[in-house]
């Protein structure tokens, strides 16, 4: 069956004990094999932990679980070691891999191996990722990731941390300079780093090129006679974060640093280093560009954190969904004994549309992966590059957000039971709290993501008038979304048959759903651009208000623009599904998640005259339609999510 | 200044030092001098937990700070004891003065003094009272509230507990005749309850009477000599609930009984009991109407409930909205140094609405503490009563979504320091998290809350052609708002001012405003009611299936008719304030509170064309210039939120 603009025809019903596994196989799509390899691999016994371990155990546990991964081989995943090529998706799969244990271990395991590591990886030469990256990967040498300062949280480029080169003895002074350039919040830096990958403003023979980043040994790596911990390195002084909202395996602290001195050849020089005359020395001259080059090595670990943070609500759909079906309560009025929670149209409200949203992020987040792997194993352009920074930005946001906001909706559709930390939704809730924070704060992602879609227009502004500025900016959307999808042609024809068709078109039509969604995006951008170029001509004085305004517009572009790529992903996967009865069932997942995403924001489209109110009201009787066909198929359903049943550890799931 | 329907005029923005101590007095309303008392006299120090506290030592914690509320009389808060006539006020105040310290420490102290105690205040006889109370208030009886059911969290009438009634031996038999009958989630159970208050069906010579209560033994009240801890009665299995999700203070078990015998006047009888020559005896003839008599009796439990998750809310947004007032981010473009976190747009929109929703509930709080006392300390009809347990049904589940929302707000504005547990935030949402489902589900809660509202449809539908019923609707709206604030006339007033002048009406029209929440709450109101007069006509068989196409709409109905009494709460709290510059605020807040709530409705409001596109688009303009009004006054604002500076415990705001 293929995707047409009417595609809606009956599911039938009948048990097809395939139907899981098929779904799994589709949203599994590319990575299918690696995935599943994961799957038969990890033994779940070992990724769970006690969710009421003190915190000292919980590091001691987690620390010991990494040594454990590495030993596996864990470790290695992705990274060009021992003369293999890297393989950036399989460095995902594997963080997406142990997401679906404890997540505190996929932290940890993100600071060594995707962090730590993946500084020296991407910002060494290769003489330096030869010297330090094995005995990283195979957890020997533990090392912080040191970027964040107490003053600086989200704003990178204002680090105060300085490396400055002192010629007379070739080595980089590293210090920090005020209280408030203290790093904090860095992982392993309580108790097991050894080193730190350290982020400074580099100064050389009096000049400031920006920030870069030194190895900077924190603790010693051989333990005194007589001691049982490392003894911290001369001039560094060491904080622990202490007890945290969740992620208490994690040993999170602060690093400062005394004039301590590194070897020049700590400095990591892939983009710009000094050379033995003493010189700085970059092939990229502007140091802005510098920056966000080596910023944008980093992206690895914002897909990492994104596909981490769905994993988890996929994990916790899991849980409530078979809760559901086997939980009753109350007496039916028709006296056939208690009703199964998933059988009251508001439990089906509550977990349905976010499984299809779950579906939604994960043909998303392959298509991200898929982007990551090209850009970063094959020469591509500046676009695609951004575009690839955009959308790693986009979607750790709408993962985050999706799981911190789903993960409490999973706790309390399974009421008391939910609450009882053995059943997990709480430990899940509590340890993806900070990915809304970390790897970039949503609120500042968005607005990344924003700026990236703005930044076409400050190129073409100049005298055009405003027909032109809209005829640009279809344009420039257009050649965005063209780099998109494979399934490209497939949605153009979509949404130019639902165009012609009108308000003649279905709801359910896939064509109206996708111009919906791109309407929306094309207009939501097209008047920021416009307010954008006003606020740009405020004077001197008033342009941090100019653009403060601006601020709430922002956000609302760069969701739309992110939901217009969920919506094409999941249309895309779809395309590639084999199995006809999957490939119905994802139809009606998609339809799912378009009509309840235009249901939450029909509100914008009555007030732009894209829909009627007739239409708006259909839109919530269509999400309860499609919540009471899909429920059949509940299970088969939580099963193509793709988190094997004893993985789930939910203590109520035996009972 | 009295509120007129157009009273918007500048706010000065001079520093007022009085003016957070006014917005206090205000909100504080009738409760004034009660909670100020509580400030004065509670430590702070001896209210706030170290966040890190495994589960043993929070829970040790918990009992000792308890026992010494209790020697400082603050369980008799409320009771009739020692000749005192009980204040149902004071039991409030007491409960949500202790919210803004520990809320393990309120919810042990709710489990103990009010629902232990509460359940023999209100179920039990006066000599009763007399023999138990003065006991459990002083902290000498620990004691359970033994209602819940593993199979049976929400729903209580069915719950399978049995009270058997042998004759021959004149004792009350207590079992758990199923697994599914063991009392779980049970406060005080796992480690420190002494009896139980057990609810279980009561059987006497053959007959079921319903849920009745009766209080048990379940531990020995003296340790045997050589023992750290009481042992358990004969017959009675206790269980430990184990880690939480919060709330680790609080030792949460289970409880089943195997035949236990009590002693006939252990049986709680003031509204049914046995008398002596073994025949069951009660005021009120039918099952039904007694078993919601008794469950009406604990409707202060949850008015308890709804007042500490504000009360926990209210400590949040004193926190984040504090810590925004110092940190700074970014570099102003203007190179006026970097700004200040509550100087970005989104930044104020992520925190002022919510304060002023704060506000919001505090004055529809204070209104319903006073219809507590008005139905428990005076003669009111049954309708008033249904009122009030609508009422405290609807807030409790208002004040709880607002709470687990709004804390996880304040934690994601305060970025990675808000994750740290000694800055207070995670561990207040762990907390309150369970506040969502436990003293009635949410869910459930608001469904309570619509069939209170189609109640007086149901005996006025038949014969009734349309257009009779909406009249009648418009009547029962309308008599329902009567008894709800003392600022009636007022309201009444702006808001038919407001109907005549129509489109002219500006959205800073108070007048308009309660329009439009009342004709929302009229309109949903009439088309859930039509809706069930269908369905009842549903032949056996599909009842079930006709119900539940309408539990969304149920639920709407709840949220649209709390949200009325919350803003007319608001409106009323306003024309009490004496001081004129407290009063302009609260005006501002009292808009921001409506127009942020019409702007997330503006949906359903242009589907029923009360609004048009361009009000609609002005709606989130309006709130963006609230909140930049707001913002210079925001220190006062959180002040007026009444949690003393003393009594935030969050580290950051130190640094």
């Amino acid at each position: 069956m293929t995707q047409t603009a009417d595609h809606h025809t009956d599911v039938p019903h009948a048990d097809d004990p395939r139907l899981g596994e098929a779904l799994k196989v589709a949203l599994d799509g590319p990575y299918h094999e690696a995935r599943q390899r994961a799957r038969d691999t990890l033994d779940p016994a070992v990724m769970l932990r006690d969710p009421a371990m003190p915190m000292a155990e919980a590091r001691e546990w987690t620390k010991n679980a990494l040594v454990s991964l590495a030993a596996q081989g864990w470790g290695n995943a992705g990274y060009p070691v021992n003369g293999a090529a890297g393989d950036p998706a399989a460095a995902v799969m594997s963080f997406e891999a142990i997401s679906h244990g404890d997540l505190s271990l996929t932290i940890k395991c993100g600071v060594q191996f995707g962090l730590w590591g993946g500084a020296i990886a991407g910002l060494g030469t290769p003489d330096q990722v030869a010297e330090w990256l094995p005995d990283v990967v195979a957890a020997r040498h533990f090392g912080c990731f040191a970027m964040t300062e107490y003053g600086h949280g989200s704003d990178v480029q204002n680090i105060e941390t300085t490396l400055t080169y002192d010629a007379a003895t070739d080595e980089i002074v590293v210090h920090s300079p005020t209280p408030s350039a203290t790093k904090t919040y860095i992982g392993n830096a309580a108790e097991h780093g050894q080193s730190a990958a350290v982020f400074g403003q580099l100064w050389v023979d009096g000049t400031c090129h920006g920030v870069h980043c030194a190895i900077v040994p924190i603790r010693d790596r051989e333990l005194a006679p007589g001691h049982q911990k490392a003894a911290v390195r001369p001039g560094v002084t060491l904080g622990d974060n202490g007890h945290k909202g969740g992620l208490l395996g994690v040993d999170n602290g602060t690093i400062s640093f005394d004039q301590v001195r590194i070897p020049r050849s700590y400095l990591l020089s892939r983009y710009g280093g000094i050379d033995d005359s003493g010189a700085y020395v970059s092939d990229i001259s502007s140091m802005n560009k510098r920056f966000f080059t080596m910023l944008g090595t980093l992206v690895r670990g914002r897909v990492c954190v994104g596909a981490g943070a769905a994993a988890a609500a996929r994990r916790a759909l899991s849980i409530a969904t078979r809760y559901a079906l086997k939980r009753r309560q109350f007496p039916a009025p028709d006296g056939d004994g208690a009703v199964l929670l998933l059988d009251y149209r508001w439990h089906q409200r509550r977990l349905l549309p976010a499984i299809a949203e779950s579906y939604a992020l994960g043909f998303a987040n392959n298509e991200l992966v898929e982007l990551l792997v090209q850009c970063q194993t094959t020469d591509v352009s500046e676009g695609l590059q951004r575009s690839l920074e955009s959308r790693a930005a986009g979607l750790k946001a709408a993962q985050s957000r999706f799981a911190n906001d789903v993960i409490q909706v999973c706790r309390e559709a399974c009421g008391g039971a939910g609450y009882m930390s053995e059943n997990y939704l709480t430990l899940l809730r509590q340890d993806v709290d900070i990915f809304a924070t970390f790897e970039g704060d949503n609120t500042v992602l968005m607005q990344l993501v924003a700026k990236g879609l703005l930044l076409g227009y400050r190129e073409q502004w100049t005298g055009l008038d405003r027909r032109e500025t809209i005829t640009k900016t279809a344009d420039l959307v257009g050649r965005m979304l063209m780099e998109r999808t494979s399934a490209r042609a497939l949605i153009d024809a979509l949404a130019t048959a639902a165009r012609r068709k009108g308000l003649e078109a279905s709801v359910l039509d896939r064509g109206w759903q996708i111009l919906m969604f791109e309407e929306r995006e094309r207009h939501v951008l097209e008047s920021l651009a416009a307010r954008v170029r006003n606020a740009s001509k405020a004077p001197q004085g008033s342009k941090f208000e100019a653009i403060n305004a601006l601020q709430d517009h922002m956000l609302a572009a760069a969701k739309v623009h992110t939901d217009n790529l969920i919506l094409e992903a999941f249309v895309a996967g779809i395309e590639q599904c084999q199995d006809q009865h999957a490939k119905q069932i994802l139809g009606k997942l998609c339809d799912l998640y378009a009509v309840s995403n235009l249901e939450a924001d029909r509100a914008w489209f009555l007030e732009h005259n894209f829909i009627t109110d007739g239409r708006s009201k259909s839109l919530k009787r269509v999400c309860n339609t499609l919540c009471a066909e899909l429920r059949p198929d509940a299970l088969a359903i939580v099963e193509g999510l793709g988190i094997p049943a004893d993985w789930l550890g939910s203590q109520m799931l035996n009972d």
